[in-house]
């Protein structure tokens, strides 16, 4: 970390960067990793010489297909890693034996064992272990949380995802793996709380080796459920979370034009008019509020709050921990869908 | 059928209808009613008194808190119900057994045992007997069918509906017979098929007594799921199907203002870059067809569905046998639902 | 006035009412009146025989195709005139004449002159004359008149209005009398002053004979531009205004199905960065609030008022005097539209 | 243009460029300058030293805040300058004159003699001239060009466009001439014609000196009317262009996030039922299209068009004289505006 260590106040030198894995995701990690003032993007390695030619010419950094040369490099002080998912405990391990810090893609891993070997060879070495759901940087989903923080909704009666796209058909992992991680990693923060048990149901529809779309729901403590729906096979690009609450209700939509969230004041219950001696209650709705909220990117807050969480030693927002129990909600998961949608509680996986 | 028989002129004689319950639903199907030419509402019944000042002044028929005046006066040829769902039997057998044509709103029943007794005493009668599945009676739900039927979409893969809003809150029947028949009708008939098995899970969220939300699966033969999610305690409206298929998709939305029906051209597989030895696949949509539907009210096809069966003799679209289907979906669903989330096989319930 | 005092029960009887015209409009004025409990629906009159076979299923009233019938019987308290703008003077006036009271269809005429001959047979007969700008009764027009009224949207800078679909082509009409009267209206009543001269520019598109779109600019007093753009020639169904003022800003869009009026916070000037030695100004918005609006329906609220206004006296909202304001608009932007556009005062016309 | 003859292998080496201004639009034209493999990006010059910071580190070029060291250096073959409107002639006349090819931003320049001049100095010097109309490289925008010349749409009655936001106030030019030739430039392009006369309206809200809205007239030969709102004063964010034609009509809309165009089938006239003597007819719509388009940035087929023209020597599509067309357009429209919106023929001015 002489990177690091060679600070001086105003200041500090910034921090030696490699990225690992220049596919779908890398080009927005080096991006940010680039235009930071505090990094220093020294390293682009991808197993595919091919893909090295764009970060070379765009960032001017050094490109390699050997991963071993970022590790042996002193000057490089961390690791970002965006691989496909099966290749992250390797690479996260054998960075963190390097003394890099690290900050791996969602997942994680895909095994809940090797994520704690990874925390405890973090913790071993005091090094900053952070995974990317960058979700929890985003000031939507941050909004979500303060009010569901500070009783505006009233009591959660359910909250529901939908994140779904016709998009990157991928042959390794499933929609579970792939799509869902986001949406979990989105409730457990806005709930601050871990689901007891889940359900997992899915659908083989293009190679019939795993599912393009998937239907999860997860129960939370309070008879909480959060339904999540994920797909890569599906003709409209939706991303939209609903929290329902007693008080109001909140409704995410990432990809509108407007105004990410809408608040719904949801009025008063109007006693109907009694018909067939049966009393009718009707909800209307109150008014509607569009917040104006704070528009940075939230990839490059995730990248600022790495590069801050190595300067000054603090937890990450999405530290190993916080990976793991959304690798826990994705293990159940995987059971639930492979026992035809059982009901699988959380920590029998 | 007098009334019937005494035709003239264009020539027949116009059907005497009268109309059970004028509660939320009733007073369309009496507009309706009232206003086809092949109709004659002379009618209203509730046993709300005070209900019944609205149906005179706006139709001038009769009204009566009694349903036994409708039954014994010859002129009513037929009998529309649009009552709680637990007096369908009841109000419909009576009405049979006196020897009128029915309409009943959905659910047929809430047994499966019960409609079939209605459609036995029907045909022993030789009376029309049919159920309000109004969405069959919906172009743009004739429109996906056809599109299916003639192999325009390709293999359907999957189809999933989203049925919400913030609404009438019912304590006596739960979200799954309230809302979500309309779904399942849709369903089976645009695959024009019945469901293998179904699972529901559900949340009471107001009262403790009803699910206000629910989201049901229906197993269909050929590996297709239909997910369902209905809720009256939602802050959006939505009422919305998609169906994907290998070679084309369609997205219903039917509160959408400018097209209601959206044809996705799926485009060609694009064989991505190869990175990390993995072969990557990305899905891009094609042109997008709004079809310009016919306007018509499909309430309005409906009950002149129901005049015309009963002049013909036809068997209604949405006959008895049809609602039976639907209500064995529900019945099992119900048992799903009351089994937390267990998957429950059709026929079995 | 007989029908008036011959009041009973609850107390008053119905208002008797004629409407004249069953074309586009005058079908919705029928279902108001026969539905209002304080008027009774008697005639419905038109010039074509075959129009009258709806009205007299639906609301079983008598049908006429001779006026004289209505004017003659003492019964018949008021009259609703919604026939083709150039019959308008005529059949009211005759109303007038007759001793009835009228609520005529926007326009209130085609002539200024007519429409002050009006107002003075109304005042001298103390009868109630009023026009349908069904727009000054719409919720939504009220709550920005109220915001404005209230200082709430600060010095108001500009407003313009957009009134296009693709429908009735009107050959006797053009589209500044056909739409743009709702628009004006509209203005008018938002902002409570006349414009001090006008500018319109239209084309012919289909038959060569009238404006199918017309672009008009009201120039209101302290420098307040108001732009109308209306067509009946168009592919999408718009009804927009937007209200920009200092501190917020109104978008009011009468077809969209989630809330009609949306304000917006305006938020403060943010200082830009300082480039070539230029200052730059960067506004951006703040929250959006979807205000909850009351849904009945303004054409019930305008035929209400109607009957209000003959029982009590009062002079309605839409008297003579305020179709007469919106008329010397029309006549001012008629002058310019024949004028190539010129600017036009108002009064010189 | 020792940078260009300098080529090798795949074969020509890339064009030396220097970005002059780095405010609002300059980072996008030194991105896709310094990612084009055709082009290296070698200066960022601004008259703002602190402005260069961000270039130097994104792109590691050089910087400097005289011009003069940009016109010296041999390895520049190509200037484009992104600079305030007012200071476009002198830029890029001494651009020209120092044998460097040229790309303005719009409006080329802010006057029409000097507009010709730049187009005369790089006819002298065989020099590429090209002027930033971006619009007219995006697929949309051909889309609509391409199914005009085709007679796709029929006749063409008219087009309007309305390109507002809440954005950037600008103190030195008006809303016409910062906003407006943008949709200038459109209206020319897809209707392959200049107009004869224009009319322009607006209004100064914020400081009194230059119009922050603007509403202007542009009459095309053959009596097609394109009318065009624009504004940096508004709640919406609006880049939407229709065209009617008389079989077809399309709806641009830049920022929807579905498909860009919409081609509306107009559908058959309909003849109405015949009221009062008079003939009504009713327009339906057909059919919608979404057609897919390619979602390639058009700024950077427009950087990349800049370059093969410097390599091949042909025309800009958006040439010297194209920039004059919309330059003598904006001149009359500036015209009208400060005579009260007179119409304003083109040469005229």
């Amino acid at each position: 970390m002489a990177a690091v260590n060679a600070s001086s106040e105003a200041g500090l030198a910034p921090v030696g960067i490699a990225l690992v894995g220049y596919g779908y995701w890398g080009p927005n990690l080096a991006r940010n990793f680039h235009s930071l003032a505090g990094s220093d993007l020294r390293y682009v390695v991808d197993s595919n010489a091919q893909a090295l030619a764009a970060p070379q010419r765009l960032f001017g950094c050094a490109t390699s297909t050997d991963y071993a040369d970022v590790l042996a490099d002193p000057a490089v002080a961390a690791v970002a890693i965006a691989t496909p998912a099966r290749t992250h405990f390797t690479l996260a391990a054998a960075a963190l034996r390097a003394g890099k810090h690290v900050l791996v893609e969602k997942p994680l891993t895909m095994d809940v064992g090797e994520a704690q070997v990874l925390i405890d060879l973090a913790a071993e070495r005091n090094l900053t272990l952070m995974v990317g759901h960058v979700f929890e940087y985003n000031p939507a989903v941050r909004y979500i949380r303060a009010a569901i923080e500070a009783g505006e909704l009233g009591d959660i009666y359910y909250l529901y995802s939908r994140r779904v796209n016709l998009g990157r058909v991928q042959s390794d992992i499933n929609a579970l793996w792939s799509i869902a991680p986001h949406d979990i990693s989105i409730a457990l923060y806005v709930l601050n709380a871990l689901p007891e048990a889940v359900r997992c149901q899915g659908s083989r529809c293009l190679n019939g080796q795993v599912e393009d779309v998937i239907f999860l729901t997860l129960y939370f403590p309070g008879n909480i459920i959060c339904h999540i729906h994920a797909s890569w096979l599906d003709p409209s690009k939706t991303r939209e979370m609903t929290v329902v609450g007693s008080r109001k209700m909140i409704v995410y939509d990432d990809v509108s034009t407007e105004g990410k969230v809408r608040v719904y004041d949801k009025g008063a219950f109007r006693k109907g008019d009694v018909t067939y001696g049966d009393f009718q209650y009707k909800l209307h709705s109150g008014d509607i509020l569009i917040p104006r909220l704070d528009m940075r990117e939230p990839l490059q807050e995730e990248c600022a709050h790495f590069l801050e969480c190595i300067r000054s030693g603090q937890r990450p927002l999405t530290d190993g921990e916080n990976g793991l129990r959304v690798l826990q909600v994705l293990a159940a998961s995987q059971q639930s869908l492979e026992s035809d949608g059982a009901k699988v509680a959380l920590g029998a996986a």
